[in-house]
């Protein structure tokens, strides 16, 4: 194998945050919030902590959220998941992403990746001896055509990677490109990695679809979720895997030796998290389409060329004008350096067909520190 | 690759708990204490998820945390740590071991593993395209001899991987056996992935000697060391390794991708604890001490064949003489159906030249417990 793990550069996103530090700047780079999270899913986690279990839980999750998941998934999907063999808890969404990957693929099985793409999927692809076959989205719109998905699928396909809402691109797929999704997946008789940390954060009255939710597809399907994204407490590395019992299990076996388990407070609380009513997930997701708009409007302002946003924490923009044109890297260098706000190279998203001229800004922070960011970019461009 | 993840068994550990839950029976399979934990770290935990930090720390871990470590490092084994270059922590000592290994074989690699070994590491070796090659260690004394290392080690080896003190075998290696590990290790200009997860609990006034404390090692061992073993808070999964640089580079590599980062208000707790004064961990060890001299003697009353225990949760009982010669799975099965006390078989530590008499009990847990064990076994033996 020639991609081994140790060749691979740093996360783009740990590399921009050290640089931002470094030079005192704003981070809208790596994607988290900057607020508290909800003080009620703190304060049990708390009491879970103090008065609770501390030792090993079941390696699969504990009870209660696994129990959970199958509730949020019937409460918001419609789905009927039975969480005894098919929910698993796991450390994060980019361990469960991992573990589906490593458990699924067998060597000189093909694999399915949109682009752009989150940084560690092609590096897990690899590892587990898989061979990467790309569709490729292209900036503003960021849509495919059955040529595109044609020339991508093809016998030795396993599976295909999507996620949705997909970062960075902030596209949610709409129910005609998840059915042309779903028509390949069957068609190949193969596989979906479903990676849907950003279900809840949908905007403008748009409605997450599951691909597992489409006629076929219940079978084929392994949904990921977050609770870092579902309730802004990306610390605490808990996500989750939604699969029928014959995908689950192979996963559950890599699970089982890249983290085990999970600590047991902070699935209690995710569990309680995940039986909040309406009002919260609808409050999530409205608050940060008040923060995507006051960043896309004061970015417009200074002159940036703001693409759609429909979901996730993010919105891109095309800096062409700015005379960068080929280099979104040194860019986003220079934007840190001396505007003194980080963004996120888009192209850090692909290994070919790479957009040059397109940077991604993180919304998810409060209203003070997006207007702050408006005014240092203001004062140099 | 012929040995992909999900062709492996779920976890001797987690069959065994399963088993146990379904018998009702005592669980002194799993290893892990049934205390609350240290409440001055609980409490720190508690505070620090409730006021603190609950986003993404860095991928490293969070700086107290580390230098926490570097500073553990020097107070018990005199060693000079640069935390932000030698110390990262991981998602439990499983995410740290397996980073370890991802990070540094190559496919072809050669790696020298001790049986009995803990079973995520051939796995693991595995899916890294590693080739194991084994020196077995047998009870009753667990000693191994040059002539041993002479068959294992060869120009292809990558690295050793020792487990220190080892479990099952509640071995403690001595210092002449770790001086000629470290003479084959510089011999072949190798490497060696020390498992330390037990460090703090050895017994009978031992001292554990890290490796990597001896002549020449100090930049060719990878520490790993495990908080919840430590503060008897198996569920925290919080890990660590300590290395230098170069070789810890391409750990982090692998670790950015298994699991990115570790909830914060955890790292905190444990950057406390380790400031702890000598009395906590004198406590520990000694707590555990006189637990183990509790079961070992409960088990020598009822008629087990106790072996030696130098560290560890565990004591290892030769079960010979009742008759199941030959199958200590199927021992292990009916002591846990007919007893109701599970215990683990020593054999799943083996891939070759297994013991096929020896069982393991945890004895990490609370005097009244043992005590029942002890009178359910009475009662069946
Ligand atoms: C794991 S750090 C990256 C967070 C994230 O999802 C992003 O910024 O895209
Ligand atoms: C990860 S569960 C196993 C715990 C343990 O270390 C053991 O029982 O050997």
């Amino acid at each position: 194998r020639g991609n081994r793990v140790f060749d691979l550069p740093t996360t783009i996103f740990e590399v921009m945050s050290r640089l931002s530090e470094e030079h005192g700047a704003i981070n809208l780079g790596q994607g988290f919030p900057d607020d508290r999270g909800p003080a009620d899913v703190l304060a049990v986690a708390s009491d879970a902590l103090l008065n609770g279990w501390n030792q090993y839980p079941s390696m699969m999750g504990t009870p209660e959220l696994r129990q959970a998941l199958a509730g949020h998934a019937k409460r918001f999907y419609d789905l009927d998941v039975d969480w005894k063999t098919e929910t698993m808890v796991t450390s994060g969404a980019t361990e469960a992403l991992t573990a589906c990957l490593l458990g699924l693929i067998n060597p000189g099985d093909e694999v399915v990746l949109f682009q752009p793409m989150y940084d560690s999927y092609l590096p897990i692809v690899r590892l587990a001896g898989g061979v990467p076959r790309f569709v490729s989205l292209k900036a503003p719109d960021w849509s495919f055509t059955r040529a595109d998905l044609e020339a991508a699928f093809s016998a030795k396909t396993k599976l295909v990677l999507i996620n949705d809402p997909l970062n960075p691109a902030a596209k949610v797929f709409t129910r005609p490109e998840l059915e042309l999704i779903a028509e390949f997946v069957q068609r190949f008789d193969t596989l979906a990695v479903c990676d849907e940390v950003y279900e809840h954060l949908v905007f403008d009255g748009r409605v997450h679809i599951p691909l597992m939710t489409l006629p076929g597809m219940r079978d084929r399907c392994l949904k990921i979720g977050s609770a870092g994204k579902t309730f802004s407490l990306t610390g605490w590395k808990v996500g989750y895997v939604t699969a029928a019992p014959h995908l689950l299990q192979p996963v559950a076996k890599a699970h089982q030796f890249l983290t085990f388990t999970t600590a047991p407070n902070l699935q209690t609380a995710v569990a309680y998290g995940l039986g909040k009513d309406e009002a919260y997930f609808t409050g999530l997701a409205g608050g940060l389409q008040a923060k995507r708009d006051r960043l896309a409007e004061g970015l417009r302002s200074v002159g940036f060329d703001v693409l759609p946003s429909a979901g996730t924490y993010f919105v891109v923009a095309d800096v062409a004008r700015f005379g960068f044109a080929g280099d979104d890297q040194e860019f986003c260098r220079r934007l840190t350096a001396e505007a003194r706000v980080t963004a996120i190279p888009v192209s850090a998203f692909f290994v070919q067909d790479a957009p040059t001229t397109c940077v991604r800004f993180c919304f998810s922070k409060r209203e003070e520190v997006l207007d702050a960011a408006i005014e240092r970019l203001r004062a140099r461009f």
